[in-house]
């Protein structure tokens, strides 16, 4: 088969596919190549993955070692269906629990993705418990299938709405100190009761013994990577075990190195019941997606059917990917390369505070970090209010862009979170870009 | 990474994998290499994989043509996300169209699998339409998350129920001709209008004009191969357009040339206005599914933003496995080669329907084909009744395995839906094995 040229591949792509969160028929940038933390389009223009994709390409792009795990396995055998063991299903489950802590976690059910993970968590948590109340974050996102969808906290739910809402989801406020009007480093105690004894009101108006699950990213990625006040978690944690509710922790975004611990919940001192997780763990390679599931909770379906399953359930390429993602996160202590990166991105997100009128608060840990870009950091008016039309963002996305800098951002954030494996050095290239795009913003719209 | 042992891995895998649709910590067969129609586990064993799978390997197991994409692809770029435009997004898309047909047709929306697609085009019909009710068929299956599974419609939507149900699902029961009592080939034309008066009297009583969409398989696969009587699909497609009702037909197990056309829909008189795909545009070798829309829909959606999204809409490694499999349909004509093979399998089936007490109805179109195992042909009392537990039919299919015929059933069916690439030399060999273990069937339970 000839190669397309670009302007073919952007022809039909505008012609024929149908484009997420877009009106159709607008022109999408086509990508020839990507390779570490770099892509590049047609024209042999080359672009920085500064937010590693959608926070998936952890390891950044074309690794040989996922990708020769992958010609590897494709040569062997591409898929074997759920009824079969498989030699990377079986190997990538075991190594998966004992990441998380086989004193305390068991079993690992296979999914695609983000969204059918945290679809069979919940179903998992209403069959364990018997009860159906989900509580979940407003500003929070779980993935668009229907299920996922509801437990959604962003704009993102409203079309699934239109249909009606499910019963038994409900949704509570979690903190933002940010645009809370708070303090960080300050207020983290007084924010923390406030916040937790809201939900516990809220579970309380809602008959606790009705709550299955409170499901939550352990940090809050799309929407910001939103830090929680210090406590705010574990007293989550406590309310759950309170009440006898599960809790469901989301490390879609979060999980695999990109705080500086293999998942985000251990970044807290609690243990969550269960949490999905995907993107990382192939670095987006292959779709996978996954919840692993306490002792527990596999016991309790060794005497229960677990009524849960889907065609490519512990896909056989994806998992053996997932052996080589795992097998690198550990074997090149990808975590110790974070924290140390994190002493890069984070003075120097925090220096951009300081420097620019138009940015409010810098919000990182690992590298997974945030900006809040504000009209007028003494009143914190934001550049863009929650879910109005706005093209200031889009305009900084493209200024950015025109850089060679590529990120993405919802609301009134942009999101710095690259590759793992970004160097120092690649951080020292590309970080000044983003300091003279801030510049910019500062005298065009913080005047 | 040194290899597993056969022992080892069925053993992590019943240590530490969720097993679907089971209770935990039972044997699974550990699976070790797959090759065309066969697969063979560790002791050396061989089996003919006479379900595809699930339904899945249209094409067998690791056909070069499509290792060779997914290596070839893996070596250029495995991942670029949705924004994005890549070569084998786009032409994938192109391709699936111009085989849908670009008069009618005009853009893909790719998932991760059959689910997902039927949960986005549920909400595109939403969208689109401006009403929410979705009727479906209670024989039926779409998929295990939230929507996917309101809108299915056997008992495995119980489970998903215990939250609550969703509004705006309705079901309707649709035809199943000999379970219903009726003789295929004599009563179709009184069983189309009974079924269709009764349609139509529902969605009168629903609010015809609340009704977005009516969701149904092009031909019913999980549960049973349900053929419809002769006019009743082009019936459901007149009343929608009588009441200004989407038609969704779902392809995810009948697509890919499986009834012997590249869309099960194309063997009636009728376009959907949507269809949902998944398996055999891969056949399973890399996860992917997605919705085929008309003209009519995408011309909505260049006005309005499309409100579905996924972080693996689109995925490269898989569109270039599905290229590689489309590519392979239509150059080899595996149609034709299909309805070749429908003619040794069919007369067959049909000849076990003659033979046989516990036979009471062969349903087969191309190699989709299904067997009604009953207890007593007379009174048509079936072996397993709906949703009875029952032991007999997981024995029959132990009874096949036995003889290394691998095939699944659910309720009183037996599907027998081999890979499409199975010559008339592999179907006389295996196809006696099914009679054998038919006669024992006779004399166990039929006495």
């Amino acid at each position: 088969m000839e190669a397309l040229t670009g302007e073919e591949v952007a022809k039909l792509h505008q012609d024929y596919v149908m484009q997420s969160w877009h009106k159709q028929g607008g022109k999408a940038m086509p990508v020839k190549e990507a390779k570490g933390i770099y892509l590049w389009d047609y024209d042999g223009n080359k672009y920085a993955d500064m937010s590693s994709l959608l926070v998936c390409s952890n390891l950044g792009h074309e690794l040989p070692e996922i990708v020769d795990a992958i010609t590897e396995q494709a040569h062997k055998m591409c898929f074997m269906s759920p009824a079969y063991a498989s030699e990377p299903k079986s190997r990538l489950a075991k190594m998966l629990v004992d990441v998380a802590g086989p004193d305390f976690y068991q079993r690992v059910f296979f999914t695609n993705g983000g969204a059918d993970s945290n679809e069979n968590a919940i179903k998992m948590a209403r069959m364990v418990t018997g009860r159906s109340k989900i509580f979940s974050c407003y500003r929070s996102y779980h993935g668009s299938t229907l299920g996922a969808s509801f437990a959604s906290g962003d704009w993102r739910r409203f079309a699934t709405e239109a249909g009606g809402e499910a019963p038994s989801f409900v949704h509570f406020m979690n903190p933002n100190m940010y645009e809370d009007g708070f303090d960080r480093g300050v207020d983290d105690e007084k924010v923390t009761k406030l916040y937790l004894k809201r939900l516990e009101d809220q579970l309380i108006y809602e008959n606790p013994y009705n709550v299955a699950a409170i499901l939550m990213e352990s940090i809050v990625g799309a929407n910001g990577v939103i830090l929680p006040p210090k406590g705010y978690m574990e007293g989550v944690r406590a309310l759950c075990d309170k009440y006898g509710i599960l809790m469901i922790c989301d490390e879609v975004m979060a999980g695999f190195g990109r705080t500086g611990k293999m998942f985000a919940w251990q970044n807290f001192d609690l243990k969550p019941d269960m949490f999905t997780f995907a993107k990382g763990v192939t670095c987006g390679y292959v779709p996978l997606g996954g919840v692993v599931v306490s002792k527990k909770i596999s016991d309790y379906f060794t005497d229960h059917v677990l009524q849960c399953g889907l065609t490519y359930s512990g896909h056989t390429l994806a998992c053996a990917a997932g052996v080589a993602a795992v097998s690198y996160y550990l074997d090149h202590d990808v975590c110790a390369h974070v924290k140390k990166m994190e002493g890069v991105l984070k003075p120097f997100l925090e220096s951009m505070v300081e420097k620019h009128k138009c940015v409010g608060e810098a919000r990182c840990i690992g590298l997974f970090a945030a900006l809040t870009i504000v009209k007028n950091k003494a009143t914190r008016e934001l550049m863009a209010p929650y879910h109005a039309s706005n093209s200031v963002m889009p305009t900084i996305m493209a200024e950015l862009k025109k850089k060679g800098f590529l990120t993405f951002g919802r609301e009134t954030n942009i999101n710095i979170c690259p590759p793992l494996i970004i160097t120092e050095e690649e951080l020292n290239e590309q970080l000044p870009k983003l300091d003279e795009v801030l510049t910019w913003v500062d005298e065009t719209y913080c005047g």
